[in-house]
């Protein structure tokens, strides 16, 4: 007896050629078909879910099978779907990669909507190479999957903090972690009277940022914070700093929920 | 030539049984000896710290070698070094290896003062084996030396969400993160009122509470919190509630910061 396919509670990724320029079918990679044929055992009828990674997500069903592609009628779209009202920016010094896939895992769910990698003076290498990027790519389309959010981050990772400062968007809130700067909470007042939708952090490379970066953050608007007592790896200071800005921000602005399929933690 | 030895950055871990009773002098593991007198090549008058997880921080400076053992002579003593004046509990519906490993290196640095991976309805395995809890053990204290924190948080797994509430002190200020809970930003006006130095958080594990233990909980006092629109894996999501509570909880507190030896981020 054949059992029955379970629906897929995660959107497939769809490549954004791959959708019909009228948005009323796609059909997806021969990969993502297969986790969908043969993991979840659709078939004709089946609903599933993709995304393009430009914050539309396609509610679908399973139209036809073509020689091992799924090819999905599209029923409905919703825009900005498990995205937050906000831009957040993360700026962090290059620390190893093993710190590198803890950040793509745990901050793209938090709602990071770039992420600059970049060389710092103490990180013990430079820039990315675009094999590393690349397959850092691959890992943010998996976390947004997971995360059911919709937009793709933009992944950098700039040669210095220089290159990585000419890539930010002017105004928002700016915050750099820094074990010499202010108490954390100092910054709850100012965000009150702000009202920003735009946050953008700076995290240290593993040794922390030199006098001289720190200045070049400090003469670019960012604000020094410092997250407690304690010593916290570039990973750790990046979702901390992440989550208080990321909420601060949301005091002014109840985030666009749509909370269909948020059954529960992964 | 002999190249001079680095200065420790961390703090070495001792039994407190290891420390003279009159808090004089202290001898190392001969694990910890080995990294003392090994990788920094220490030698007579070389300064260190040790750490026994009470909450206190021995300075020291290495006295003798008795066989590999090192003796340390205690300079002087910090008290609290690295913690937080809070108290943070944490519950967490048991997850995979990874996830407690990951919650584990992060939640420590952070001021996690106990963590209960209790076996959830949900969760794939009951509550964790003793051989776990201990491996679990040494990986707290790696992390709390790391971290320059000085008080280990207490390790638990209970078997069910019934004893794991069981343990927890009366008090606090108690959350629970439910993808159905008010936005997280709710909680910020009651938390200026209350002035509250302890909080307590709910997890659940991969898949979510049940019912019963979202009302088990709410009956306990926890309220329940959203963490925005995006679906969060157990581990991000108990960095997100414990980052925003542990820096709403210190609004009304100024922490004891002792900022000796941090001089960046890992």
């Amino acid at each position: 007896m054949k059992r029955p396919g379970r629906v897929p509670d995660s959107p497939f990724w769809v490549e954004p050629g791959d959708i019909d320029p009228a948005g009323g079918r796609l059909h997806l990679s021969p990969e993502e078909s297969h986790h969908l044929l043969r993991v979840f055992r659709a078939s004709a009828g089946t609903p599933f879910e993709a995304i393009d990674g430009s914050g539309l997500l396609y509610r679908c069903v399973l139209e036809e099978t073509e020689r091992g592609i799924a090819v999905g009628r599209v029923e409905s779209k919703v825009e900005e779907s498990g995205e937050l009202p906000l831009e957040l920016g993360l700026l962090v010094g290059l620390p190893d990669m093993a710190q590198v896939e803890s950040i793509l895992t745990h901050a793209i769910p938090l709602g990071a909507t770039s992420i600059d990698f970049f060389g710092a003076e103490r990180s013990s290498q430079g820039a990315l190479s675009a094999q590393k990027l690349d397959r850092m790519e691959r890992l943010s389309r998996s976390a947004l999957k997971q995360s059911r959010r919709s937009r793709l981050p933009a992944l950098r990772s700039s040669t210095g903090l220089g290159a990585a400062l000419e890539g930010i968007l002017e105004g928002g809130e700016k915050y750099l972690a820094d074990p010499g700067g202010e108490e954390g909470l100092g910054l709850l007042g100012d965000l009150k009277k702000t009202g920003q939708s735009h946050g953008i952090i700076a995290i240290g490379p593993p040794g922390g940022f030199l006098e001289v970066e720190l200045e070049q953050l400090r003469s670019r608007g960012f604000r020094a914070i410092s997250l407690g007592p304690s010593r916290l790896s570039t990973s750790t200071a990046t979702f901390a700093l992440l989550t208080v800005v990321r909420n601060l921000l949301l005091i002014h602005r109840l985030p666009r929920v749509d909370k269909t399929g948020l059954s529960g933690y992964l």
